[in-house]
Order: C-alpha cells, then structure tokens, then sequence
C-alpha cells in the first residue's frame, strides 16, 4: 500500500500530468518504442468517448467501415502535399517472414521474404480509402458516401509522452465523398461542430472553434477547421480536426463520377478525427493536486460507496442498506461500485477514489445508519457533506448533473480569465511567459510573419476563429486590416 | 442496375460464397494482398457480434484494455512453441522513415532509419501482454487479472479468402492471469461455453464443443477448447478457441506472485479468441442461392418496407402509414428501412432486400391501403403472406423471433444429418466425398496416427468432443480403448 502522492501541479506540471496518469491507471509506457499500454481503467474512459461520439456520427448519418492497416507505399507519393506531411514518420514492413537463427539463439528476418514493394502502416487513411473509393463511385447516385472508421494509426515519434504523443495511437478517422464543394463544405462544419458539441457537453472542456493557417494545415487539405482547448499550465491543445480536401485526393486518385447529365467531375472530399489525445485533454483540464477529476458523463464509476465499520455486524448492516441503494442507482442508470473489500482500510480507498477521480463518494459508518444519513463527498471541489438516506438517489443524480455543469462552468472561466489581448511581440512573449494563455492578435496573414513570430515567441497560430470579422494591425509588421487570430504555445 | 444474380451453391459453393460476400456488400479485397476492406453494411453486422460479445465478456467480470500493435522480434523466441507458431508468418518492421528518392519520382526507404531490433506487428498478443503483467502482479492480491483487448492482427497468409482466411483480421483476444490452475482451467471453460452460447443464440449457429488434439493446439497452449460449426458444403469451420495456457507464458516471461504465505509462484494463464471469421461462418450457414439469410439478431436491418405505388398521391397514403409503423417499431426495438427511393423499381428493391439477407420484407400498395393489409414476406423460407395491419408490430416481432429459432432448428438438423459415424478409412473417405459432414470415429490418441489419417483422408480431427467418454477401435489402427473425437475436412 504504497503512497499514492504525485507531485503538485504548481511545482512541475509536466511531471504531475506524468505521474497522475500512471498513478490513476490510465495508461503506460511499453518496452516498444512510443507504444503504450493503455490500462482497463483508461480505456473504460477511452470507450465512454468512444461510445457516445459514435453515436453522434450515426446520428449525423455516418456508418462505420474498416480499410487496410497497410498501404502500399506508392500510395503515399500521389497526393504531393500528403507525402511531404506524412512519409517522413512512418513505420515500413519490409518483409513478411522471420526464420530461426543458424546459431539456434532466436529468430531473423529472412532475407528471402522481401516484399516487392514495402508496406507503410497508416499514419492516416486518405491514400487506401480513395484509392477504394474510386472503385465505389461511378454516378452522382453514389454519393455521398458518409463512412468513419475507428482505428489505430502509427506516426513514429522521437520524442512521446502518454496519451498527447505517442507513436501508435487509437483514433476515429471520418472520409467523406460529395458532388459538390459546398455540401462538402458543409460536412467538414457539421464534424467539427459534432467534435465541439462533444468536448463541451461530455467532457466538459470549452473549446474556441477556428480554421488553421496554411502552415498549420493537413497535408492535402483545402482548409482545416480545428477545436483548440487550453490546458491548466496555460497551454493549448488542438482536440479535434476536420479537413475540407477539396478535390485533391479524387484528383489524386483519379476518382471521378457522372452527374445527372452525363458529365464526369472529381468528388470532393472531406476528412475529420479525434484520438486518444482528447484523454490528455481531459486530463489537464480538471485533474487537481489528489489526482482526477472526471465529468460524470464519462466517469466509468459515477458513485463508489465506501463502509465504514468495525464489525462484522456493522458490516453486514451497512451492505444491506448499500446493495438496496445499488439497485436504485441502477435503475437510474448511474454506475455505482460498493468497495467492501476487507483488506483495505476507509482512508486508503478515500485516496484510491480520489486519484481516480470518482465523482461522488459516500461513506456509510454507524453513526450514519442509525441517523438514516450518508456522508456525501464531491470529488471536483471536495466539499463534503451528510445527508439524508431520504430520496438520495435522486440527490446524486442532481448531484452528478450539478458536477458535470460546475466543471464546465469551471473550466469556461478558466478559458474566458486566460484569454489576452496582445498588441506587441514583447507583451505577447511577457504575457505567455508569465501565465501562458490564448492570446488574441492581429496577423497580417503572411506565412514569413506567422514564422517570423513562432521564432520569438514559441507560440503558433492555434486558429482563425470562425465568425470573427474584427481586424486591427498586425502584431509583427504593424499592417491594417490585419485579421484576428488566437496565438498560444501549445502541445 | 446490374444484376444482382450469384451462381448456385450446388453448382459451386467457393464461388457462391465468394460472389455473395461481395454482393451483398460485406467486405471486397484491397490492393494490398491479403488486407480486406470490411464495406459499411458488412460492418454492420460485426458490429452487433462486436456489442453483444463485449456485453457478454462485461458479465464475465472482464475489462478491455489495449496493448501495443507492434512486438519486439526477441519476444517472440521468449515461449519456444510460441516462435514455432508464429514467427513465421509475420509482417516485419525494419525502418521508420522514407525519404523522397533522388530521382523525385517518389519515396524511398531511408537506409539511417533502420531499427535496432526488428518489431513484429502482433499475430496474436500473449508476449507483449506477459511481458506487461510482470509489472502488474507481485502479489495475489493483483489476482485474477481478466482483461480483453479488440484489435487488428495481421498472419502473412499467401492464400486468402474475404473473412475466412486474411492476412490482416479484426478480432478480440482475452487474456487472463490466475492464482491457480484450477481457476485458470475454469476460466478456459467458462469462456469457451461464452462462445458456444453467443454463436448458438445470436448467429442461429450450432456448434459442437471439445478439445484440439496435440497437434492442433495453439502454439503455447497446454489444451486448446473450441467450438466447430458445420457449414452447408459440409467443412467445419472453427469458430472459437479458448486456451488453457498453463504456466509457459509465465514461466517465459518470468511472472510470479507471492501467496498469502508469502511464496512465489508461477501464474497461470488463459487466452481466448473469436475474429472476423464468424461472419464467414454466419454466412456460409444460413445463405441460400438469392444471397445472404440473416438471423434476426444481427441484421443491421430487421425490417424493410417498400412502398408500390403508380402516383405521387399513393406514395404519400403510404407513406403516412410507414412512418406511423415505423415509430411503433423502434419503440419496439426494431430496426426499420422505408425504402422510397423513386429511382429504383419495386422488384429491384426486393431482389436487393434479398440479397442483403433482410429477415422481413413488408410490401405495400394501394390496394393493401384499401384492405387494411400489408404483405410480408421471410428471407428465411421466402414465404409470404397477406396479414392485416392491425397490431401488425407485434406480429413482427413475434415473427423475428421465429425466424430466429426457425434458423437454429434449420441448422441443428442439418448437424445432426451430416454427422455420421466410419468405421473404417474408406467409409470415411466415401462419406466425405459424397457429402462432407462431421465424421465420428476412434482415434488411438498418437500423432502419427492423427497424421497417417489426415494424409489418407484431407480430413483433421476438429475436436475431442467434452463429456464425451464413449471408447471404441482406432479407425486406423484397431487398437481398443480408443476415444471417440470428430473428424471433417475444414476451412
């Protein structure tokens, strides 16, 4: 029963968003470069997102397919943006056959395996899906074609860390065909909206919606809209993309389809996906000092409820009550775990529930069944609290309701009070060393000047918000009618 | 709109199987050997297999988690009939860069980007999780660990068919860590009577439940469980495996745990799987010669309804009336299609409905509106009838339950029909090449023997069956005392 202390967040933020992630069970390092493991405890977190964003796409008329793990390296040189984003990182299968050693120690690759053409395992799907797509698309009756798929992708990664960066990584990936740029348009804004709908109102994290600078673009996309949410140490985190590709992948690919008179046309394209990222996201956003801090929608245990006793007696008293309560709480749809196990003591499973970040806890001793009370504790502000036995269900779902709002509200303000306006490079840098933060400017739109001030800042563009029409003099140059962008250093 | 005909079993049971999984719109090949393409309505179905297995695995005390995708080459020689089994079939990866060639004609692979140890994209997991649990357990406190993983794996195979053998397939694998070994062998049974229970309830398909011989057992396994379905050209098809692993994973991978007295021991381990290939399975046991039978479990689509109207003012009368169906049946669970689409014919729309395996058809025209009545039609038995629209829904339903255990009974009586018992070789060879089957026969348990009757015969022993204690002469040999196991050529 080790300690379960991280370091403060005051102290090394880097170091607490390491250690609570260990320490809460959500994920870890593997001996493979870059690779985690991600544990029961974070995937059941992985699997709420996962369950309710699905939902969400269906719901927007999106069904769910699966293309190849491997693409043909070929593949990647078509789309000439694409390649340059992409084929610098990737993992390459080289050969399909290992044999034993001649010394009997263990096993080689053998040489005569060698794949005519190597193999890349997909750091995203755009070059595999069009080059399917072209074989399901003839006639304008054939679209759109409205497919997402849930994956895992490798992008190798010198440098990783648990769940923001790591070389594999599990993700959806949207792939969207259209016969017109406009409808196109229209589901690249209809994705990200779903993303932002989702991190605000199941994760509880706010985020600013926006389009990305050319430089910040995917590889072979037209535009790319982006959430961009800002994590407790004042940087951001881009938590969603949604790619309008233009024709570039159906010029690529040569996927063309006839209109209802009989012309032919390249489809249009769109792409669009989240990953396990969005876990840092919510980790960074609410987690405080004693661990986690999860928002009741996506909190895979809403309530635990903790005995305290001295007696078998007692025990057994206050099981009869709690197995009562699990039942109404089930009944209610809140998940619940009752925690009786003998060989831990009340204090021990108070801190193992904290780091955990359970959104309520009650703990039931004597005292309390005699009073027909429970003690009730909030993980998010740890107030605590004894209330009464009498309608407790309906108390801890209001409760949980509560919760989910004040994190949001929480976070918003945090959001709203870290956000700046900067007028100079020197107030940008002095603003971003001392708190970090959004900070809104004007860029004159020029891909030398956005450089030019990432080199004295550190700080990128995040976004260009979407429906802002304000404008002012650039930053860098002093140029008018410079447009408003959000600045930030970021993950 | 091309025909949508398919070949006839009779006439050729590969190539109906093969035209009708890519009619149908399950799943088409990819330009990468061996890597299939699961299209949108295939994935619908496994998607229900998906949801219900994982409900059932949750009931079982089990958790998901996710383990890394690529595998350090040395791990595989860890366990030394593992690397027998499965290091020679791998996708290997050796670099993790290319670069753009010289010529600028496209990518290559850059020659200082090569690993220092070749990675294995995982055939199977049980290494890389072995190698993790030596971290997660010391004591016997950290036991049971009951954790699955959902994945993609890839087995170099250089001949593939859609589902039933790919290079690369979507599976789940369940690895679990005891104290015991009689609570690992439990957990090898319980999961096994998993399968058998979801394969027989959901996919309408009969199995018989035993135990691989020798020389068939996972590579590792100290007994491998299984479950083998009998398909309609008379081939067995291996549907599940469940794996008693004993201590070698253990043992390999140096795991111990300290008893409640203190001593170290080895744990003792499980794995279990089912894959992609049930829907092989699914398909090949209840499909006829018009295309896909579904159970009504796992159809993506339980009902359709199309409309058969002359004028803009029917289509509206019946429209109405489809629409206030349709609410009553979701409100039932049931999954409904209005199919209007203008474009397309009736007898189109049914032909297609067909093939796609939807368990109930609901026509209706004008002269149903005046009457009151609709006409339903079974993809199982391709029966019809008129019935009135009065409480309609729960003749539906009642009618999808049928259909369910209709299935079920259809293919238990073909089971039980096309197993029979040899005495001899030639009569096992004669029933086999007239009509396939399950053959039950004695084996004196010797490899040699098991192999002399597969070289004599093309067929294997699919299981010992359990519970099964009846002795008998060896079929090969004559020696008595023999046990009675199942004998088919499969897939």
């Amino acid at each position: 029963m080790s300690s379960k202390g991280i370091v403060k967040r005051s102290e090394d933020f880097s170091k607490w968003y390491n250690e609570l992630v260990l320490k809460a069970d959500l994920a870890e390092h593997s001996d493979v470069r870059g690779c985690m493991i991600i544990k029961p405890y974070g995937y059941a977190i992985w699997e709420k997102i996962k369950d309710q964003l699905d939902i969400m796409f269906k719901e927007t008329g999106h069904q769910n397919a699966y293309f190849p793990l491997l693409i043909p390296k070929s593949y990647l040189s078509k789309e000439a943006a694409h390649v340059e984003g992409f084929a610098k990182e990737c993992a390459v299968v080289t050969h399909y056959r290992l044999k034993n050693s001649e010394d009997g120690t263990g096993v080689i690759v053998d040489p005569e395996a060698k794949l005519e053409e190597e193999l890349i395992i997909r750091p995203t799907s755009e070059t595999i899906i069009w080059n399917t797509y072209k074989k399901w698309i003839q006639s304008y009756r054939d679209l759109p074609i409205l497919v997402n798929q849930w994956a895992n992708v490798v992008r190798w990664e010198m440098r990783t860390r648990l769940f923001l960066r790591t070389s594999e990584f599990l993700w959806q990936e949207g792939h969207t065909a259209h016969a017109t740029k406009i409808e196109a348009v229209e589901e690249t804004e209809k994705m990200l909206e779903v993303y932002a709908q989702f991190v605000q109102e199941f994760m509880a994290v706010p985020v600013i919606k926006g389009v990305k600078s050319e430089n910040e673009r995917f590889a072979g996309a037209e535009e790319t809209y982006c959430i961009e949410a800002l994590m407790q140490d004042g940087k951001a985190l881009q938590a969603g993309t949604s790619h309008f590709l233009g024709q570039n992948f159906a010029k690529a690919f040569d996927v063309t389809f006839a209109d209802k008179e009989g012309n032919k046309n390249h489809v249009w394209a769109t792409s669009w996906g989240v990953s396990t990222r969005l876990m840092g996201a919510l980790v960074m956003t609410h987690s405080d000092d004693k661990g986690l801090v999860l928002p009741p929608k996506l909190a895979p245990i809403q309530v635990v409820i903790v005995p305290i006793y001295k007696n078998e007696d007692q025990l057994l008293e206050i099981s009869e009550y709690a197995n009562s309560l699990i039942k109404e709480l089930k009944s209610l749809n809140i998940s619940v775990k009752f925690d009786n196990d003998d060989n831990k003591k009340p204090g021990w499973k108070f801190a193992e529930y904290e780091m955990k970040g359970v959104p309520l806890r009650i703990a039931i001793g004597p005292r309390d069944m005699e009073n027909q009370t429970v003690e009730l504790a909030r993980r998010d502000n740890l107030s605590k609290s004894t209330v009464s036995q009498l309608d407790l269900p309906n108390l801890l779902l209001e409760t949980l309701n509560l919760i989910q709002n004040d994190l949001f509200t929480r976070s918003s303000l945090f959001l709203k009070e870290n956000t700046y306006s900067a007028n100079s490079i020197d107030q940008m840098i002095e603003i971003l060393d001392a708190k970090g933060g959004f900070i809104e400017a004007f860029w004159n739109g020029d891909s030398k000047s956005e450089h030019k001030i990432k080199e004295l800042t550190k700080a990128t563009i995040r976004c260009i918000p979407l429906n802002e029409n304000q404008t002012g003099n650039c930053i860098l140059t002093g140029e008018p009618n410079s447009k408003k962008v959000i600045f930030a250093r970021a993950y």
